[in-house]
C-alpha cells in the first residue's frame, strides 16, 4: 500500500480523482486549498466527500488569494461571466495549480507520499493554461529536482488521472467507482447550501457530462 | 521600466536580490511569506527593507505551513541544530522555494510582471534542494506553461541572480548597492528585536560571508 497526497476542491472532477486514487491503493490525504472562493459550500463538499471515499485525512490549508486579485473567483469586482466564454476566462485563478501542486508537494514530502493526484482535464478544460499535459508533464520535472525525497532517490510521481478524458467519461468512470455526485460542487457561484446558478461555464460543462453520459443529472440546483 | 515582483524574505540574500532588481530599473512589487516561522522579525525586516531599497509595494501572504509540520522552521516540536548539519538539514522547509515561486507567478500575473526575482543560492545553499540552478531552470519551464500571459506570448523570466555568487561577493555586492545589512534579519531563531543568535547554520553562513568579505559584520547579535 502506498501513499498519496490527492487535491480535492469538492468539484466533480477532484471527487472522481480521489475515487480513482482509492481504487488504486492509495492511503490518501486530501488537500483542499481555501483561497478565498467567493463560496465555502465547495470546501463543505470536500470534507463530506474526503470522509464518504475514505481519505485517511482532509486538510485545508489557508491561503489569502484575494489578497493579489485578479480573478472573478476571488476578487469581488469581478462577475462570473454566464455566457460561453472566448480564450481564457476571468475565472482563471492565476497560477492556480502550479500553486495547488506545490503545496501538495509539500506535504507530500512530510508524509511521504509516493504520488500526488490531481484532477486536472485538457478536454473540458474551460481554457485554462495549467490544466494542459504539457503544465503537468513539467511539475513533474520541477518536483524530481525541488524535494529532499527525490534528491535521496525516491521521486513523487504527479498523477492527472482524467486528463484526456471527457466530463461524460469521467462521470461514468466516477459512477463506478460509487462517487455520489450530487454531494460536489463545481459551480462557480454556487449558494451557501452548495446549489449550482445552472448558467456559469462550470455548470455548462457539467451539465454537458451528463447529458453525453446519457444519465441523469443529479445536481442540485437554486431554481 | 519593466516590471518584477521580488520574493523578499528579510534576510540578507534576498534584501540584495531586490537592490540588484532596483539597480535594474524594475519597478518592484516585493512579496513575503508568512508561513507561520518561529519568529516575525524576518518580516518586520522584509517590511522595512522594501520601504528603504524602493520597493513599489510591499505584501505578505499568509500561509499556515505549520498545519502539516515537517521542519524545524515552522514546527516548534523540531530543535533548530545549532552545530553544522550533514546533509539535507532539518531546517529545510518542505517544497518552500516551490510554493514561494508559485505564489510569485500569481502575483506577477496579476500585476502583469515580466520577471521575478528569487535569492536563492548554490554555493551557500545551506543543503536544500530548492536552490540549485536546475531547480530554478525546472521552474522557468512551468512557468513558460503555467499562465495566461505566457499563453498570450509573453513569459515571466525567474531571476536568479545570486545564484552563483559566494556569501562574500553577495554582501560586496550588496554594499556597493547602498544595502543597510544592518537592517537584514538571516538568523533561523532570531528574537523578537530580529537580533541573531550566531550559532544556527544560518548565522554561520551569514558570519563566514563578512569574515571572507573583510568586512566588518554589523549583525546584531542576541549577546
Amino acid at each position: 500500500m502506498t501513499r498519496a497526497v490527492v487535491l480535492l476542491s469538492g468539484g466533480l472532477d477532484s471527487a472522481t480523482t480521489l475515487a480513482l486514487a482509492r481504487h488504486d491503493g492509495m492511503i490518501c490525504h486530501a488537500l483542499s486549498l481555501d483561497y478565498g472562493q467567493r463560496h465555502h459550500a465547495e470546501l463543505e463538499a470536500a470534507s463530506n466527500l474526503a470522509h464518504s471515499l475514505g481519505a485517511a485525512e482532509h486538510r485545508v490549508m489557508r491561503l489569502d488569494m484575494g489578497a493579489y486579485g485578479g480573478s472573478a473567483l476571488t476578487d469581488a469586482s469581478i462577475a462570473v461571466p454566464e455566457a460561453a466564454s472566448v480564450g481564457i476566462p476571468v475565472t482563471y485563478v492565476p497560477a492556480r495549480n502550479t500553486i495547488m501542486l506545490a503545496l501538495a508537494l509539500g506535504w507530500a514530502e512530510v508524509v511521504d507520499a509516493d504520488a500526488i493526484y490531481i484532477g486536472v482535464n485538457a478536454l473540458d478544460y474551460s481554457g485554462y493554461p495549467d490544466c494542459r499535459p504539457d503544465f503537468v508533464a513539467a511539475f513533474q520535472q520541477l518536483a524530481n529536482l525541488a524535494t529532499k525525497r527525490a534528491v535521496n532517490g525516491a521521486a513523487i510521481e504527479i498523477r492527472a488521472p482524467l486528463i484526456h478524458l471527457s466530463k461524460a467519461e469521467i462521470v461514468l468512470l466516477g459512477m463506478r467507482l460509487g462517487v455520489d455526485y450530487r454531494a460536489t460542487v463545481s459551480c462557480y457561484q454556487a449558494d451557501n447550501q452548495g446549489r449550482a446558478c445552472g448558467r456559469c461555464d462550470s455548470c455548462r460543462l457539467r451539465r454537458q457530462g451528463f447529458e453525453q453520459a446519457g444519465l441523469a443529472d443529479p445536481t442540485r440546483y437554486q431554481d
